[in-house]
């Protein structure tokens, strides 16, 4: 249990010596230490020193005698796109010699800082991470610190960091593609949260697809959004767009989202593909499994995962380069959830969909 | 990385101070040493300074500021029955101000040594670990050495340890009674590695309860066993199976193997339930999604989760009653990958099976 004492800080070190949290960082990383002026370093070691700092410097010391560690934090453990992700992850650090800790913060702020500072006194080396919107400015915070991060699957607004995530607007545009292309032309989109980057540009991606082809008018209405990309949120989203409004097909903006989407079409006595065709996102394990096979937007998670690992321990052995983003390129992978529309379903279906929600 | 130099452990100061490994971890935690006796504490603690012990006690002491850990070893992160697990250990362990720190070992023996030693030096209070065969002797190493360990999922032989697992015999019996009640007689088994507790327990449910239906007799030769539980390790035994004899009904040791099973069938033209009947173990999350639904044997993996967390902070914070174990309990949970059998089945099946096994 903390003790409720705060710890002496970076940032507190940072502020008695007049230099950049980064530098303290580095001055204190026996690997880093060099790229720091040695008149710079002696004055910070020895404010560290003045305010007690020197707890965690001997902690330092202990990693350095013990195998690396990098911190995973993982937003929903029960999506099973993760386990890939960690598996690319680990199959790069593996040879380097570093294990991957993980933390589950069901995308939840609270247990994610708690996740973070758990594994930041453990000395992690370093994080990969898909932050939650409430906790940017801590994520932030490290990065100004010196700390190695990477983010995966998102960006983050006005924050300059390593990120991995897929081409979410190219691959929600394969998707209204895909539809098209076997006759839909009124199509729904079942949207993640907007205030992250795979709702939003999932949701942007969908739009311009459909302003393509001139089927943009209709379609900001046709989108409902579901609240988390958890499971069951999309089921009463997809509800209200039933009891709303008539369409032929549904781009949901990830494969639980879909499910969810099947749920609510069976509980309405729809049937997909018959009555209304579907595509996921992500192409998660055992989406082929379902009944219908999905059809979804795949990308690599598993690459995703080594992509991230390699941008972090690039940071770890000290290159201090700009931070990139590497955009991972996405598929459509046709199964049976989507056909060809049928005539004259549009009308008919507008008036089952509309009495069965009701 | 490590630097080579073996570090001073708990082993080599009990050895020179004549005491066993459990005395010297309690003497250096500050929450237990107080069930040691003084004199033999303060014995122990001049040799742990005289080894040079002193460095891990300092990182002892800078783990009390700081909110505290538990480790959590995952043999397989891609079969999706640990997600819940995890949640149900977090949830126990949440307001009790404790974080889970994961690592995937892929039931490799030595990715698993590496997140045990990652995890030590990271000085978590705790571990909850389904060990594989290999390392069994290190995990009773550090039962000894006074280290909170619940073994999750299994027992493992001659270790008195503290276990969370499910009634496999039971389990495996109520898979056998289900189909027996539908007709079936040639019931085959699809085992996992019969050199852990739940692969070896469930083989012997089932033939427990073959025999008594007076079905014993068949049952041993109805079997054939994958050398992991994960997914694709089913697949070559259960062509094998097909090859070998013919049977109307199928239990396999875990749901991955049955969806392995599942693709054999479909590979020899077999249709489940139609001609083969299907029944797996865990109830694992989507095992409702899949086509045909999976019959299944289902146990509380959340539960399973919270009882080991509950298990083990009792550990962390000073319980030294006996090791027990839990033992949850298992139902059968019907879907519609089982049906009963119809007449004459059996021959027509054999000629199937062998024909497409050629």
């Amino acid at each position: 249990m903390p003790s409720g004492k705060p710890a002496i800080t970076v940032r507190d070190v940072a502020r008695k010596a007049g230099v950049h949290p980064g530098t303290v960082s580095r001055v204190l990383n026996p690997d880093r230490r060099h790229l720091i002026s040695e008149e710079t370093a002696l004055r910070v070691e020895r404010v560290a020193q003045d305010l007690g700092y020197g707890v965690n410097h001997i902690a330092r010391g202990l990693r350095t005698r013990r195998s690396s560690t990098v911190g995973v934090l993982i937003p929903d453990l029960t999506n099973p796109l993760f386990p890939p992700m960690v598996r690319g992850i680990e199959d790069y650090l593996h040879p380097a010699g570093y294990t991957a800790l993980l933390t589950n913060t069901d995308s939840d702020p609270e247990r994610e800082i708690r996740g973070l500072e758990a594994l930041m006194a453990r000395q992690v080396d370093g994080f990969i991470i898909a932050p939650t919107v409430s906790n940017v400015a801590r994520v932030k915070e490290m990065i100004d610190e010196g700390r190695p991060v990477v983010l995966v699957n998102r960006t983050v607004p006005r924050v300059n960091a390593f990120a991995v995530t897929p081409d979410d607007r190219r691959g929600a545009a394969a998707a209204v593609e895909h539809l098209v292309g076997l006759g839909h032309r009124r199509i729904a989109h079942l949207g993640g949260p907007q205030d992250v980057s795979p709702g939003h540009d999932r949701y942007r991606g969908f739009l311009e697809a459909m302003r393509e082809h001139h089927l943009g008018g209709e379609a900001e209405g046709l989108a409902g959004f579901a609240e988390t990309f958890a499971g069951g949120a999309g089921v009463e989203p997809m509800r209200e767009l039933l009891a709303r409004d008539a369409f032929t097909a549904i781009f949901a903006a990830n494969d639980l989202l879909a499910l969810d989407a099947l749920d609510a079409l069976r509980a309405a006595g729809l049937r997909c593909p018959r009555d209304v065709s579907l595509v996921g996102f992500n192409d998660m394990p055992f989406a082929d499994r379902f009944d219908p096979p999905l059809t979804t937007v795949r990308f690599s998670h598993y690459e995703m995962g080594r992509r991230a690992a390699e941008l972090l321990l690039g940071q770890v052995g000290g290159d201090t380069s700009q931070p990139t983003t590497v955009v991972l390129s996405t598929e459509l992978v046709e199964r049976s959830s989507t056909s060809a529309v049928s005539r004259g379903a549009h009308t008919s279906r507008r008036r089952t969909a509309v009495a069965a929600a009701k």
